[in-house]
């Protein structure tokens, strides 16, 4: 996808392209791809991918110590995006809530992001998104990321993978 | 040169990509090209067109108030773009200098950026930077762009536009 997108990786990048399930184990449905180009203390650049119709949790970035909590903007480089924040909530929804998870997924003002569109997520802000037909690829530009410190709606989500030993 | 990049811009964006020419009166040698998709009071973006050969004048990013001056990443799209920094000079510098401007590039730690390769500057470090032989587009991640406090090497630069009144 990043390929056909014209993103271009280096082999390095491409090996280590970040896979998040968010311990649900169901990627298709709800899981996100990512690169990481960039996480400083001051800002963060990342390349997201999204398979058709595969959906990132609702989630919140909180404040940590002096930060007031991650800001960011996603734009939309290929494919197309459904968005979702706190607001007036769409008439229709043209995403479709991942079945047997609807309780988590809360906010329902509707952002369709193609390419060239963008859009910038208020610190605090509940939020979720969804890959449409073809999937997408998005460019995210923000404040630091701690992803550890998000807050899901759903308590099943483990955003950080969780290594499992044997007694 | 987006197009041919293949990065998506809207029509408004299209209509207002900003033209620099930093006041030296020669666009095709010393200019830059830009879009600048967000710039808060906590991170920025931009997307860059350099032509074939055309140079972005030798800066630094000054400490502004609280902030320890502007801290960016350029990742290379499309193209290749030679970055100068401080540091060990390349023995042979693969650009060439603006003719008559020698006296005002003085940094020659060689960086070539290919399509996936990235580099980041540090705040207060002097660079500059030139397009390949068919330009490039590079983006840049960085934290808030206060342009107006940039500090150039050549003091006619003007990196404001400079409206002038007929008495």
């Amino acid at each position: 996808m990043f390929r056909k997108a014209g993103i271009a990786l280096t082999p390095s990048e491409l090996e280590k392209v970040e896979v998040a399930d968010f311990g649900l184990g169901n990627l298709a449905v709800q899981g996100l791809q990512l690169v990481t180009y960039i996480n400083t203390d001051r800002y963060c650049a990342k390349e997201l991918a999204l398979f058709p119709h595969q959906t990132c949790p609702e989630h919140l970035h909180p404040p940590v110590g002096g930060d007031p909590g991650k800001m960011e903007t996603f734009r939309c480089r290929w494919g197309k995006v459904f968005l979702y924040v706190e607001g007036e909530p769409a008439a229709s929804v043209q995403a479709a809530v991942p079945p047997g998870s609807e309780a988590y997924y809360t906010v329902f003002h509707e952002i369709v992001l193609t390419p060239g569109e963008q859009y910038t997520i208020p610190p605090g802000t509940k939020h979720w998104f969804q890959g449409g037909p073809e999937g997408a690829i998005v460019s995210e530009f923000s404040s630091t990321s701690r992803d550890e410190f998000d807050i899901f709606t759903d308590p099943k989500v483990e955003r950080m993978p969780v290594i499992e030993f044997d007694d």
